[in-house]
């Protein structure tokens, strides 16, 4: 999948699909932008006229109260005005039948789509498809990435600890089926952390999962040792179900983090989710709600990182 | 379950969730406050700016069309930014995920919830643990309080009744399950009405229901005797399922107002209805289409009260 | 159905509901405004400020998201307060409770209906029943009108060929059941074309449909000779299972437009559809997608022409 579509001939951001074929030097640029916006939601009148006169499309095909509300904050707080569109996979089924939706909108003369859909590529996909004046954020493809959320965990981290370049990341819980996973780990490299280390038992670990960048565990007390920054991933009840997993209880004794476990990272570590997170399955509400973890700074954060991705797409087309 | 939350230290409303605990001066500021947005709603533009960059969430936990509509339009009206949530209680059924969803829209610096919720209690309980910058407004909770459906009562029965020292009110049918009679019969109390009168049949009404403050008829043409004000409540479907009634036309008989029965009040009494009527069970279309009624004109007063309700909460907060 | 109500005893527009009864004076007035338009939606800031504070209520009691997402961004355009209702028709199933949830609406001070409902005539009823100060556009109603559609395929046919008096328009496919058919035959024959042809099988044709104004063809190939302009319109899938055809592949192989046919008309004829298009079954994608067609272009001009007959409505009950 090539990713060069995400950015302009002078370099600038278009489309954000994918941290991959991105640099260090944008990424940075997207932190220090959301950093200028991060004012405005504490102001008496949380708007900036950034965005007037835009039509913003959240094109959901998979639901998401959570994502589609932050970025539909987003998108308010730059003055834009937002449609969203809670779309049935059922009903768009056919290829054919997608690209007739995004045509049809872009006749109206909407100005960027925020597309969530179940199936890896869906937002290359349209981004390829798409008429030029049209920018492209993808909010969550299947198993593939999910750039948004890898910033403003990047963001966070950075507010916290300042360096990335000392810094050990864990990320733990089920690599396999995470396309926040594969985002993160992306970002976290470009940014040039010391290391990123994927603690996680076997079956929910790619093959080679070496070749992306990271150093391997699959013992949460060992594992932890000497990180900064620990990310927890949430483990889809689903994957119980499937023979990946022994169970609930099971895995929560292993991979779970909680009071004790977490004594094994620096004693200053973070802890990070990127919700909703399951209190008990792959983190105890001790640590979720401790002083240790800034789970609901990432939200917060998450609506200054999608207001400063879609500032930066709409103005690298010249629209602004 | 304490009321004080509801006020800040200066005796100022924070929050809104019940009548209980109020005060005469409070209810009046409130609907003085609803007089002077009366005019907004008869302008060319129908907006102020009062809560401009403001982010008010409708939290329906029960669907509602017609409050949700009104608490829409009222927000819009003042120029606030609305996030509309419907919440199917299976999804957030155990409590800690309730106050997860509560803490991750505070981390996106929203400023208010407007609360619907088949539990009573529930807005009192998101108030509670909500954040302090952040006000709640009960849009209905269980059989517990409809505390702005009985603002708007109170400010109809007002604007045509001028005093309410010398009036008798009436509130009809069932008062046993019914949020709306409770936040009615302490605002009306609280105003200092000469009389609060229930008529319904015994299966209706609480137990030790005097202790309201309110007299006691099971006779509808005797109960409206020197009554100034009636006030009709909707019987839910469910109702006429269980044990409790005998039938839908049988109940019609001995409490539905008709033409008739209302000759028995005071000849200017006037018919309020808190909607959506079940005509021909409660209430005969010809009264509640009649010269009496002043149903419709409750609808229109209730964006009025609710724009003063969330104005006064934001401004009493200090962030206005 | 008396169409008077359209318009004020000015004859200035109040009411959008059908074609019929109005004059060609006033259409080319709705073109002429929808013109003045089209400039917005290219503009940095795609908006005017001509129905601030105008409350705009969406009132779909079928589903329709491409036509209810045009009427919301045409109205958010116009910088009106839209409110989107989708209303099952069940929940209103008595004439009674629709009626009493337009009562309602109107208490809310709203401005404007736009009316979706698979009833034919629904949108007349509410604009007979309606208060004074507001405005019905008919956005749909069964198989009776669809007149925005209409009107907004004269502006594309006026805007690529002109003048209207030397045109042969062919309309093809399912006559019988179709809405849009019923309100484009009416609006060409009113702004004064050449000929409007009806190309279907007699099973899809009306009885007497030559005294609407047409001419007829079962043949495709014979019935596009001389052609200007081609309206195809979509066949309903559910029309296959009832006995009035044989089978989708019979139907395209009689009556869909493919490259081949499409040679049968004038050269530089013009190919429209209302959309959803149905690729392979009343059209080939080769000429959806090709240089004759001008589907897309139908869409974009779709917003224009909403705002045009929105403001002109609003315009003519003097409240702007």
């Amino acid at each position: 999948m090539s990713d060069n579509l995400q950015l302009n001939p002078e370099g600038k951001l278009k489309h954000f699909l994918t941290i991959e074929g991105l640099n260090k030097s944008l990424l940075q640029e997207i932190l220090d932008t959301a950093e200028s916006f991060i004012g405005i939601n504490d102001q008496q009148i949380k708007k900036v006229p950034l965005l007037r006169g835009k039509t913003i499309v959240n094109l959901f095909f998979e639901n998401s109260t959570r994502t589609r509300t932050t970025f539909e904050l987003a998108a308010k707080r730059l003055s834009a005005d937002v449609l969203s569109m809670s779309i049935s996979t059922s009903s768009t089924s056919k290829g054919e039948s997608l690209l007739d939706t995004i045509r049809n909108l872009e006749a109206m003369f909407v100005d960027m789509f925020v597309v969530r859909h179940a199936i890896s590529g869906a937002a290359h996909f349209i981004a390829q498809h798409t008429a030029p004046h049209i920018s492209v954020i993808n909010a969550g493809d299947g198993q593939h990435a999910h750039p948004t959320q890898a910033m403003l965990d990047m963001f966070t981290i950075r507010q916290i600890k300042k360096d990335f370049s000392r810094l050990r990341v864990a990320i733990i819980g089920d690599i396999l089926h995470s396309r926040v996973a594969r985002s993160e780990i992306q970002a976290l490299n470009m940014l040039g952390v010391a290391e990123v280390r994927v603690i996680a038992p076997k079956t929910l670990l790619p093959a080679h999962v070496e070749s992306l960048g990271v150093t391997v565990s699959h013992n949460l007390t060992e594992g932890l040792a000497d990180i900064d920054v620990i990310i927890m991933l949430r483990l889809q009840k689903e994957r119980m179900s499937s023979a990946l997993l022994p169970s609930e209880s099971e895995y929560f004794k292993c991979f779970g983090l909680t009071e004790d476990t977490l004594k094994n990272a620096k004693p200053d570590a973070i802890v990070m989710h990127p919700g909703p997170i399951n209190r008990g399955v792959e983190i105890d509400s001790k640590v979720a709600d401790g002083p240790q973890s800034v789970i609901l700074k990432q939200v917060s954060n998450g609506i200054a990182i999608r207001m400063a991705i879609m500032a930066m797409a709409m103005q690298k087309q010249g629209s602004l």
